[in-house]
């Protein structure tokens, strides 16, 4: 018998484990792999084109019969101007000179893929889907409601967790401090938003009724069962899942993560124009001498995503964008399957014996 | 038959609660009623001279015949000119008119009041002793080794608790960017060394034989228990305890932490020259415009030091150190006593009964 929860339930899943929908970096594979072994697996689909969408949860659906959730992100409306434009052109001149490329131009997306990825959503069957940067309108709610789609929302504050469950998300993923990649933020954006997961948890599971659902350094079973001890339902791991064989993840990614210390990352929003936590690197320091011209998100990500791919074409990492938690020195080169046996196996060891207790 | 760890067993306690040793806010009374209760009291002697530190021991020493550690503040030397002193003076000189009262000039301690208050712990035989901002030279560790006094270190990062062990620490808190007050880190003193709880306490556990002891953002019984899952041989609560009757923390200070929100907390270097988190005020807000002036530590702690006493005085809280954690949501206006037994209520809830998790 294994711990049950209101998100084990209300999902269907074996275990309150989740593997975070990294953008870019999930695979079907990876999905199917932890959906398959008893958790939740998601399509990091933030980034996708309908066609790739469709594509993977296709692929998906083939390699599993179990639940699996896909994850979209909520549209933004920023400005930015031709002459921040160019002055950012500018700055990173350097590197287009170095790899000898155009860059990119941002661009305003006319084409609602967000409407299209909701739509295929519903026409797939996807029976679980989760948002980040905010939270979708009550249109696009209400549709994936009367679809039988379960909404999960993602928090970075109380009051942000409050918004999801007044906005009618069936469960919400608080997000602390020690996560990886991009914060969830969106009432509030600022440094002032981090809140430590030991922290958050706690206190969004006593401001909401429905499920929370834990995420920021969380890597293994102890993770995991302190988690729900905490009064989530589930724990969502990102970075843990990263680096296994299944991830897309570039190589000279997986490699660094495998090789660092808890000190070596840092919120940046020299990438994208969000926060997002990474492993400090050329670019990072590069850019903190221009905080200010950063463009607002998703430009800044448009404007430098042909140098990150080149360099990671290139085997480089010095450009690129490694995201990755604070749980790094727990980091582990394996299989999906594996790593989420593990954490099964130790969770058990942790909730039936207290002698494992140092 | 309550949770057993090797703290609990080396420091002869029957539950693996400490309450952290909160500078210039611990009594006599506080330090007793968690120890009677089954905890670790702790003296928070950081800015105590050797009279107020024996008069404080030989009280504790009345009420309790438990174990109960004391906290020292390991010295450091930093250097500071005249120049910077009396630009920081300019700086606050608004605030000295405010209150109508003369600066304090910083000075350095000749009398090494360190060696002295390590004497006494010695002499009035108090059994464990903690320290803060470093690790004591060898000589001290080794003389009070001899004479039996467990000693606990402090670190926010996993190199800065392995130096500890190193040093032969007897155990290590680990503390977290959750925490309320001080932070303990002196091998890494930037914002970079900041690690959530969750992330810093099983990769601390990892990295060293000595029993670790979680700190931040812990306030109820969830946190407790969560600790000891991740690692931790027990778990040390500030904030939890600076809102009880038996602290001697200014009553603004209390009514203010139970009436903010997990958002209102920020790390300033702007009280003490060292960064800790407390509650943002006016002076918090006024200083950020001076960050390149803020004195090393320990002159710009004298230097405000009158306005913050006269301010507390005449109950006011927009120019006091507000020292508090980020679990600031769950504190409570209750006694010390009280509160202990409903984190080891909450703890036996939970470890019990699977039913528990949401």
């Amino acid at each position: 018998m294994w711990i049950q929860t209101e998100v084990t339930r209300q999902l269907n899943i074996k275990y309150p484990i989740i593997q975070a929908p990294m953008a870019g970096s999930t695979t079907p594979e990876l999905v199917a792999a932890v959906s398959n072994g008893g958790g939740l697996g998601s399509i990091g689909a933030g980034y996708y084109n309908p066609e790739k969408f469709r594509t993977d949860i296709a692929k998906t659906q083939t390699l599993t019969d179990k639940p699996f959730a896909v994850n979209l992100f909520v549209p933004e409306y920023n400005e930015v101007t031709s002459t921040q434009i160019d002055r950012m052109k500018e700055i990173l001149t350097p590197y287009y000179e170095e790899f000898n490329i155009e860059p990119d131009m941002p661009t305003i997306d006319k084409d609602d893929t967000f409407g299209q990825l909701v739509k295929i959503v519903i026409d797939t069957n996807v029976k679980i889907c989760s948002f980040t940067f905010g939270i979708p309108d009550p249109v696009t709610v209400e549709k994936l409601k009367e679809a039988g789609v379960i909404l999960i929302g993602c928090a970075t504050t109380v009051e942000e967790a409050v918004l999801n469950e007044q906005a009618g998300m069936d469960m919400v993923v608080v997000q602390g401090f020690e996560a990886g990649g991009h914060r969830g933020s969106f009432a509030q954006k600022t440094l002032q938003s981090t809140i430590g997961t030991m922290a958050l948890v706690p206190q969004a599971a006593d401001a909401v009724a429905i499920p929370v659902i834990a995420a920021g350094g969380i890597m293994d079973g102890r993770g995991v069962y302190a988690s729900l001890t905490l009064g989530a339902g589930a724990a969502q791991l990102g970075t843990a899942f990263l680096t296994t064989k299944e991830s897309k993840a570039p190589e000279i990614h997986k490699e660094k993560i495998l090789n660092s210390t808890e000190m070596d990352t840092v919120l940046t929003k020299s990438f994208s124009g969000k926060y997002a936590r990474g492993i400090r690197n050329r670019f990072i320091d590069d850019m903190e001498h221009h905080q200010e011209d950063i463009l607002a998100y998703p430009f800044q990500n448009q404007i430098t995503k042909k140098i990150r791919s080149k360099v990671a074409a290139e085997g480089r990492n010095d450009l690129l964008h490694l995201w990755s938690g604070q749980g790094v020195k727990m980091s582990r080169d394996t299989e999906a399957k594996e790593l989420l046996k593990d954490i099964v196996d130790q969770v058990n060891k942790i909730s039936g014996n207290e002698a494992y207790h140092r």
